[in-house]
């Protein structure tokens, strides 16, 4: 089994009220030394698979097909191997 | 200059309905071996400080007050320095 971690963001060239929201956020708190924020998803799952190859070809997919949106989003993934727990222990 | 990249996960506690509706979405395009998908945000952000320790405060700070909720939410996030680009390059 596998453990997913995902982040979906933005193209650089794209865009992010969002992040310019939590920019100002940021601001009124008194940091003024942050700048450039930038907001994406992160998502993470198991993966049953019986090779790292497998795994992230599913993951690999699901992230094309569902997870990001391939016009305006970029993701990166790692895979990292867990072994399952015992049900009795 | 620092490059910050936050995540923000649900604890494991709490309950993940968006998740949960994302699993469904990859179980329907037919990866049925993805289970336990838990959906953060991720945050990214330039940070101008002279030292990476000041950085780091200035980063957990701005979590602990705005990025993330501390009754329902966990942060993790990683610093990396880079070099600002000059004007005229």
């Amino acid at each position: 089994m596998f453990h997913a971690k995902i982040v979906v963001t933005l193209r650089k060239s794209i865009l992010d009220p969002q992040g310019k929201a939590v920019e100002h956020g940021i601001h009124s708190l008194g940091y003024k030394n942050a700048k450039n924020v930038r907001i994406g998803k992160f998502v993470e799952m198991k993966v049953e698979a019986s090779s790292k190859q497998e795994a992230e070809r599913i993951v690999q997919e699901a992230c094309q097909k569902l997870l990001a949106n391939p016009v305006m989003e970029d993701f990166t993934f790692t895979l990292e191997e867990v072994h399952a727990q015992k049900a009795h222990v």
